[in-house]
């Protein structure tokens, strides 16, 4: 195998797969990343078996060559060394060139010999699309990644709990992340005649965030096992994480007795103010509601505490004060990214939703902590 | 003691004072930042024994109030609790008021009551200037710090060798620090008639220098056991550092056999490509020098090797093959700033120079590594 390329492209393509490469490899071959070069072009496929990343640069981007002065075939090359090597060469151009598992990478200055393993001890990965196919727009992707996925847990003791729950049903998307203390919710309009269930770890939709940076839409499908995701000229696949996802339609408080609306920016800084002196009760801060004024207040026996006034609100209900984790609080604000947020109570100790004063297709709720 | 001050000011000034207050404390009351509110205005003061700041702020800039609605006096406050709470709160003007040890500090939307300790429990730091002062530009004083100060050492088992070495005589000021594997000298004019030697720690140097941000100037006045710095408002105390500096008057070699000038920028991209396959010998690379044409290399057994050519030099000398720990060249050739570098070499295992090619006043000297 061996081919001279365009270093940028090589570069762009090999941060792509090289994301799949964790830090802390299992299984040693995964270290490496696979180059397959065949009629399509050079294929870079890195994985840790979690989730499998392969992208193609094609030979021609249709205007210039990308690939040329070829011989096709396959390698296994250190993914890091790799990455590191390419990323730090000059010149516009590099060769590789792979004889008996001894991998040279040169350009006018450099000249690297790579010790490699032979391709064949690489796992078979199944990257093939399978069932109905899913296509969203990035803005809907995107939308689903930042306002539920940080809801999800990140604790391994509930593996069912890291992933995000995506349910297509009757023309809707609806995505679901729970931690058990809080639940964020994101539904989306979608073809009427796709239907399925499927629980995707959350860490790996925002993986696939990233990647669609600088396209348009990806495209999703799902076996039994696995999420693939199709994204321009890469494939991403996911395990699905197994288990029954816990019944959350239920959480969301149906009848209401306070509401409180408030300017998003105003209720974080008061937030992360009254927050500085929530030691005693690690990021608890209470929420104090009345016709007369709104405040948001932290104390700490040893060091003093704070008050903050929030000005500008309405307010119905009598009065109220519920206390909660600030950091939960402020995530959900910050991920409705909306002007006005509209905040609605049960009671003291009961859920509490969080909502765009706007928009409907979104709704975060909340656990209180016990106050003492 | 009470003060109504403009926010931007109290939170600049600090953040000045904060500097001094490290993150691990020894001694309690250092946590906090001691208020002093007098005929000048309000000064404010952190310490941790081994460099004390104290920062001041006049009632006002001749334009406008800085500090109004006042009343004289001490108070200490948690210097961390007191940086984050002043940078959060949102008004121009914050009102600070300590009565009984009890300190609130307010705007119009926020209320903080600290508990505080009382002002007679810090430690009396003397932050007088003693002896003859010498005053520095920004220019120098940041050129000493960025060209000398990286090669002290960050090991305490020679404290000596953390200071940067500081001799005045003779119209010159020589600035030298050495961690005995390699040695950065700079050497800059200053009036006549000035004369000291001092050691004082490295680290407490670049403090200052981040400190001179805004400023034109600095003087600078030693005791036998401290060095004192005046910036604008501000004065630094350091402790220096009691011991003999090593002699290094000797360990610039007076006669060179071979003399290699490259660009700067060609060799600390040569060096940083060999050095990614330098792991057999953690970060050591080769320096191969002759007539034909220079190289970097490094290899290792398991992985493979780099060759790195440098196409642009002027080579004075027979054959010569050097092994050098590549972060420390690196370091000494950023550090000299400049465009071409000469490195002059005595023979393969004896310390070597590395200097801009254009400016005498600074030099940097590396140890080879043993090769086997």
């Amino acid at each position: 195998m061996r081919f001279t390329i365009v270093r940028d492209e090589l570069v762009k393509s090999i941060n792509v797969a090289f994301r799949a490469i964790s830090s802390k490899v299992s299984y040693p071959v995964l270290e490496n990343l696979k180059l397959d070069l065949d009629d399509m072009g050079l294929s870079i496929t890195g994985s840790n078996f979690e989730i499998s990343i392969k992208t193609l640069i094609p030979y021609s981007d249709g205007e210039r060559d990308i690939i040329r002065n070829y011989k096709k075939g396959s390698a296994l090359i250190k993914g890091k060394l790799f990455a590191d090597i390419t990323r730090s060469m000059d010149d516009e151009e590099i060769t590789f060139d792979v004889i008996d598992n001894n991998a040279t990478i040169t350009d006018n200055h450099s000249e690297y010999r790579i010790n490699c393993i032979r391709p064949e001890e690489y796992p078979d990965l199944d990257l093939e699309a399978i069932g109905t196919e899913l296509v969203l727009s990035k803005e809907n992707f995107h939308a689903i990644c930042e306002q539920t996925a940080f809801a999800a847990s990140t604790k391994e003791q509930r593996p069912v709990l890291t992933a995000l729950n995506l349910e297509a049903e009757n023309g809707v998307l609806t995505a679901t992340a729970t931690d058990a203390a809080r639940m964020a919710r994101k539904s989306i309009s979608i073809a009427d005649d796709v239907k399925f269930v499927a629980n995707v770890p959350a860490r790996m939709m925002v993986e696939v965030d990233h990647l669609l940076e600088n396209l348009a839409e990806v495209s999703i499908s799902f076996s039994d096992k696995k999420a693939l995701f199709k994204l321009g000229r890469t494939v991403v696949a996911t395990r699905l994480i197994a288990g029954d996802y816990p019944n959350t339609k239920n959480i969301v408080p149906k009848i209401t007795s306070y509401a409180l609306e408030v300017n998003g920016a105003d209720l974080l800084k008061a937030i992360a103010r009254a927050n500085l002196l929530s030691m005693d009760r690690e990021n608890v801060v209470d929420l104090s509601m009345s016709d007369d004024g709104i405040s948001i207040s932290a104390k700490s026996s040893q060091v003093g505490s704070a008050i903050e006034k929030i000005d500008n609100f309405k307010f119905e209900g009598s009065q109220l004060r519920v206390s909660f984790n600030s950091e939960f609080v402020s995530a959900a604000v910050r991920a409705l990214g909306a002007e006005d947020v509209t905040m609605a109570f049960v009671g003291e100790m009961k859920p509490f939703v969080i909502k765009n004063t706007k928009d409907d297709s979104i709704i975060q709720v909340v656990t209180p902590v016990r106050t003492y």
